[in-house]
């Protein structure tokens, strides 16, 4: 097995990915953009996520960034920008901005000093929460705290489960592969004495025919 | 907001899941199969797969088994075993088997312990290499070492990449939202002053038209 074929190869095992960019800023003012394929729900209450992220590599100014500032900015990639998002990992300079390569557009709100990107239709702002070790291959577990969520209202339903397919929310296989999706269903919390049924997308039982 | 909308809303932040089951067996020779959605690639060499897992949940078998006997099995779920795979979530008692209540097949090899899913058609086995606490909010990240893969082959393509999508493995929105996928394109190593180009399902660059 060469390097790049173990790569591809272990990087398809975990099953599909989420796509998301995060953005940053330092002391100075210089924003950074880089898509992540490993950020992970840690709890709802207090709500954190978390991202994998490792040492030398093209995604190391995000950790310092996130260091100097303490806040970081999580954006769903969706259909529209999947190309631009991917680009973002190209190998620019620190003073390089991303957002100016990839024809990505920052915005920011009030409370928070690192950027949104305008064109995703769900993004989040996070503060600092802890940073964990891995010892095993010499990652970090970045965990955030979310404290403010922008979203397109119409995708958030009923019972608070948010519609990210109708958001045109991408994922990822492999190191490189890009999807879209079509939901199977929602089916209800699982019980042991019964099957669980499907649910509406507002999270409703559906009558039986 | 009520803790249900809540859980439902901050579930729906990462994006797309992983749906994976986590095959896991005790001393006594208790199996014990849980679905999980935050499988998480750490590093392709070596090659390490983490999962989070919480205290005092339905899932504590899993991580009081991975202690005990130091291996467990990880399973891509896909569409034939969606249903029976969200119900090992149901809270079954210690010495009542998830594969026994939900019609799905446990299989064995002789290096490993642990049960695989018969229905699976991508799986592979871990020995348990760290367990890394997270103070923010008590979980831990689980963190295993492949070992064994079992995967159909005509999956596997020229570079090493599995097409997990010809599997037809789902992955998860939110809660209980399962979804199929469809392939946008695989995408050329992003470099600093091109834009990426699309590639082949095996990884070859696309001739222009």
């Amino acid at each position: 097995m060469t390097d790049s074929y173990r790569t591809k190869l272990i990087n398809s095992l975990s099953g599909f990915k989420s796509a998301n960019l995060i953005g940053t800023i330092n002391k100075q003012g210089q924003t950074n953009l880089a898509i992540f394929s490993s950020v992970v729900h840690l709890g709802a209450s207090p709500a954190l996520i978390g991202f994998i992220t490792r040492p030398h590599t093209v995604t190391r100014h995000t950790l310092e960034n996130i260091k100097q500032t303490k806040q970081f900015t999580i954006n769903q990639v969706n259909k529209d920008i999947w190309r631009s998002a991917h680009q973002t990992s190209a190998r620019y300079d620190a003073d390089q901005c991303e957002f100016q390569h990839t024809g990505l557009t920052p915005i920011f709100i009030d409370e928070v000093n690192a950027p949104f990107v305008k064109e995703s239709l769900l993004k989040y702002a996070l503060t600092l929460e802890e940073i964990v070790p891995v010892a095993a291959n010499n990652t970090q577990l970045v965990i955030g705290k979310v404290t403010n969520i922008i979203c397109e209202p119409h995708a958030i339903r009923k019972d608070g489960y948010i519609d990210i397919e109708s958001l045109e929310t991408v994922s990822i296989s492999g190191l490189d592969s890009y999807h879209v999706t079509e939901r199977l269903s929602r089916l209800s919390y699982a019980k042991k004495d019964k099957l669980p049924e499907d649910l509406s997308i507002d999270g409703d039982r559906l009558s039986k025919q």
